[in-house]
């Protein structure tokens, strides 16, 4: 795979998957990155593979940390996760502590050893209010950050952080992404999975990927598949 | 252990375990945050120990971090560290990417868990030019970012990062912690140690801290120990 180097956040999941796809037809060779991070759901590991094959990438990593030697999310601590939770309202218990700003610094230490200057995080407009680390100003700072505080960036390249789906809704992105290709069947957003994967239909991530599909008009592939 | 919660980087080196002496002298109670990056030399967190004792820590938590699956630095890789290195100007090959960024970034999270608002960092005057991530710019950069993208810094608290050896010389950081009761003996400088532990004298970190104790007119009491 050719093209200039870009390390891709990729959780397996809508947003992260079609920002691959963005990027890729863009002409971009993509060096997908993933985490353990303890999560309860190893099925989203799972989908971080398929989602990778489905991209095409040059290279994939998965790397390991230990988030829950904080704790304070529900995605990694045993609290229940909330259901029907109006994520437009409050900072959610899925929150989890800087967590996007710990996957940006491992990206762009990647970045650095692969001599990329480019990062790419599918954070979107449905998750400004409720997370503050998605918000443009946010993901400006870490640039900011990027390039004052690696060698690449003071010797003068310009770190750039992509997110193309910032401004987007839900129902834009699964079009963008299906106008590309992307199979969304297999990908995965649950919170709150059963134990062979299928999502729970009730938490907030599953709730606004079904809105979506129902905007769009279509059935969720990867309900169709689970059943 | 009272006092307004901060989260300390800790290496077990002069400079945090000195930070870590002025900020428990303002009153702070501290949180040690070590690592476990695949450094070579596991001596190194064994000297994180000695300096949380040292310092009565309130608590003290060693996350394992991935950095050898990015490679790029001598002090992950097997790869030889560079022997009475100019430090003053280049960038050294012991830098690892992204580094500093990183460590702050559990740091943040952990502070968020605790409900702290306050993270500490040993970073020197002397790594200025060698080091990008180093620099106050880059420090005053991070502060941004973590009030940008937190719970806490949106809800109206001010995140700091307290760097109290920014200006400060080696000889001024080793007077400044001789003053607090700082044994230097249990502190760990070297970035190639023998296999019991024993500084090599020859690589950046340990040359900086010799001339320093030189200046100072006084035996670096790690020397006198292993001998």
């Amino acid at each position: 795979m050719k093209g200039r180097p870009v390390v891709l956040l990729l959780s397996g999941g809508v947003d992260s998957t079609t920002t691959g796809a963005i990027l890729r037809e863009a002409g971009y060779a993509l060096y997908a990155l993933s985490f353990d991070y303890g999560q309860r759901h190893k099925i989203e590991l799972r989908s971080c593979i398929e989602s990778a094959k489905l991209l095409k990438v040059a290279q994939h990593k998965t790397v390991h940390i230990d988030l829950r030697a904080f704790g304070g999310s529900a995605l990694t601590d045993n609290i229940g996760v909330p259901k029907g939770h109006d994520f437009r309202k409050d900072i959610p218990v899925t929150y989890v502590p800087a967590r996007n700003t710990l996957f940006l610094s491992f990206a762009l230490g990647w970045a650095e050893v692969l001599g990329a200057c480019d990062i790419a995080i599918g954070v979107t407009a449905v998750d400004y209010s409720g997370y503050p680390d998605c918000r443009p100003e946010f993901i400006e700072a870490f640039e900011k950050l990027a390039n004052l505080g690696t060698k690449a960036g003071i010797e003068g390249d310009r770190f750039n952080v992509h997110t193309p789906l910032i401004n987007m809704t839900k129902v834009e992105i699964l079009r963008e992404g299906l106008r590309l290709g992307v199979d969304y069947g297999k990908t995965h957003s649950c919170y709150d999975p059963g134990s062979n994967g299928e999502p729970c239909c009730e938490c907030d991530s599953c709730l606004i990927r079904a809105r979506a599909f129902l905007e769009l008009g279509m059935p969720d592939p990867v309900l169709t598949a689970s059943t």
